[in-house]
C-alpha cells in the first residue's frame, strides 16, 4: 500500500524562481492529507494532478502567510465544486477566526462540514487517529507558535504463513491469528502459538514534517527512526546567524537533525528567495547526512517498508 | 503618455484551464494601480514582468475570495522586499479587519504605512485624486457590497501652437496659456485670446472596471463614453437565468452595457470554470458590440486619445 509525500511548494516567504509556498500532499493507503497550504496551493494541486476533493484532513503548521494563505481559496473551491464530505482542519489557535471572518464578509456558508481542531503547538501528542494512521504534533522552535507533524501507520496485522497452515483451520481461527492471538482447542489448550503460523507483521512507516524551526538539538527525540524526515532549510550555513535570528535552519542543521534522529531519508525545502540555485543546499546537507534530497515541486517520495 | 490596462487574471470562482482569479494592473503616466488581487496575483505579476513595488494604490472591488485572497501575500512580499513607501488600499468595510487579524496572528508589522480607505460601495463618487487621475467608485449589483472603479485622467493643459506664437512672448505668458488663461498687456487689455495661440487640449481618457455584477440597465450612466470598459461576463446567454440568480452577467449583457454607454472598446472576463473554450464569449458579445475583446491574461490594452 502506498505511503507517498508529494511536494507542492518549496520556497519560503517570497515565491521566486518558479518555486511556491509550502504545501505537501500525503497519501497513505486510502487516506489523503494536505500539510500546509501556501498561496496558490490549489493551482499546484491541479498542476500535479492531485485531486483536492479526496482530502480527508488538512494540517496547518503555523500562521505565517507562506504556510496558509491558500487555504480559504482551496476550501472555497471545494465548496463550489460540490463537496459534501466532512473535512477536518488542524491548526493553531486563530486559524478558525481568520476563516470565519473571511466567510462572514463573503456571505458564504460551505455545503460541507469543516471541523476545526485546534493544535496545542507546545505539546508532542496524538492529534489525529483513524484506522490507517496516527498523527502527532511536534513542537517547533519558531517566531510564533508552530507545530510539525508525524504521520505513523497503525500497526500491521501478522501476515499469515500459508505454507504452515493446517488443512482444517477455520476462517475464524485465521482472523484470530491476524489479531496476534494463539489458537486454542475446545478445552482451552494452545494448539498453535501465533508465531508458528504467521510471519512478522510489516514494519510501520513514519513520515515527519518539521516546518519552520530554528535548529533544535532535542528535536531528534520526537522524530527518532522515521523513514522520511522533512526539515526546513531556509539558508545555507554561511548564514547560520541569520538562520538563528529568524528562527530558521541551515542545510547542515537540517542534516544534523536527520543524523541525530537516525532517519532513513531527509527532504529539505523552504528555500530563501535569495538563492536561485538550490543545489548547494543538497551538497551542504549531504556532507552531514548522505540520504538528503531537495524538495523539488511535483516530486513524490515513496516510503518503503 | 501611456494609459494601459494589463490583465493578470480572467477567471471566476475556481481557477481553471490556466486562468487565474481577477486582477488588473493599471499604468497611467507615472502612476501604478492594482485592481483586485485574487489568489496568485503576485505570481502573475512576476510572470508578466509587473513590478509590485511600484504600486501607488490597490483597489479591491468586493470581499469574495476570488477578488482579494492574494492581497495579504502580496502586501507581505512588499514588506519582505523592503518597501518603505506608503501604499493606499481602497476596499469595502471589513477588508481592514481581515488584514489586521492575519497580521496579528503572524506577529507582523509592515515596514511601510498601509493606508486603508473604506469605500462606500453604494455611492458613485470620487474616492481617489492625484495630479494624474481621478478615480470614482461605481456601485454594482452583486450578492455582497461591490464597487467598480472609473479611472479618469485629469484635464490636459491646452497645447501651445508654436506656429502661432509671437517672437516676443515670455515664458511666464506661455505658462499662462498652458493654464488656459488669455494674454494681457500691462493695462489689462487682452492681447491674445488663449485659443489664438493654443490647440485644444488632449482629450482625457477613461477606463471603467465593472467587477462582479448582475446586468444593470442603469449602469451605463456611470460609465458613459469611456474609452475602455471592462465588464464581467461569467456566463454565456444560454445561462441568462443562472447569471441573474448568481448576480453575474452574460457576454451579451456585458456588450449591452458597452453599447448603452457608447464605450469605445469592451474587455470581457471573469469566465466561469464551466467553459474551457472562451471564444464563444467574444462571438456572443460582438453581435451586440463589435469592439469586444477577451481578457486574455498577460494582454495589455492601451487607451488612445
Amino acid at each position: 500500500m502506498p505511503f507517498e509525500v508529494t511536494v507542492l511548494g518549496s520556497n519560503s516567504a517570497i515565491p521566486t524562481y518558479g518555486r511556491h509556498h509550502t504545501a505537501q500532499f500525503i497519501k497513505v493507503k486510502n487516506k489523503r492529507f494536505l500539510i500546509d497550504c501556501g498561496e496558490a496551493t490549489q493551482h499546484q494541486m491541479r498542476r500535479f494532478g492531485v485531486k483536492p476533493q479526496q482530502l480527508d484532513a488538512i494540517f496547518i503548521s503555523h500562521l505565517h502567510g507562506d504556510h496558509y494563505l491558500g487555504l480559504v481559496g482551496l476550501l472555497s473551491s471545494l465548496h463550489l465544486q460540490g463537496r459534501k464530505k466532512d473535512l477536518t482542519l488542524y491548526g493553531p489557535r486563530g486559524l478558525d477566526d481568520i476563516i470565519s471572518l473571511q466567510l462572514m464578509h463573503s456571505d458564504t456558508v460551505f455545503n460541507y462540514r469543516l471541523n476545526f481542531i485546534r493544535i496545542d503547538t507546545s505539546v508532542h501528542q496524538v492529534i489525529h487517529e483513524d484506522e490507517i494512521v496516527k498523527i502527532y504534533s511536534i513542537p517547533l522552535n519558531h517566531r510564533i507558535p508552530c507545530a510539525g507533524f508525524k504521520i505513523q501507520e497503525q500497526p500491521y496485522a501478522p501476515r499469515i504463513n500459508k505454507a504452515k497452515l493446517p488443512e482444517n483451520i477455520t476462517m475464524q481461527q485465521i482472523e484470530r491469528l491476524k489479531k496476534g492471538e494463539d489458537i486454542f482447542d475446545d478445552d482451552g489448550n494452545i494448539i498453535f502459538h501465533n508465531d508458528q503460523l504467521t510471519l512478522p507483521p510489516k514494519k510501520v512507516r513514519t513520515y515527519a514534517f518539521c516546518s519552520d524551526t530554528k535548529y533544535d538539538p532535542t528535536l531528534y527525540q520526537q522524530v527518532e527512526g522515521v523513514d522520511l524526515l522533512y526539515h526546513e532549510t531556509t539558508f545555507l550555513n554561511e548564514r547560520e546567524l541569520t538562520a538563528a535570528n529568524t528562527f530558521h535552519s541551515t542545510a547542515a542543521e537540517a542534516a544534523m537533525v536527520a543524523k541525530e534522529a537516525s532517519a532513513k531519508k531527509l527532504i529539505i525545502g523552504h528555500f530563501s528567495a535569495r538563492y536561485k540555485d538550490i543545489r548547494p543546499f543538497e551538497q551542504e546537507a549531504r556532507k552531514v547526512f548522505k540520504e538528503t534530497y531537495l524538495a523539488i515541486e511535483g516530486k513524490t517520495f515513496a516510503l518503503e517498508h
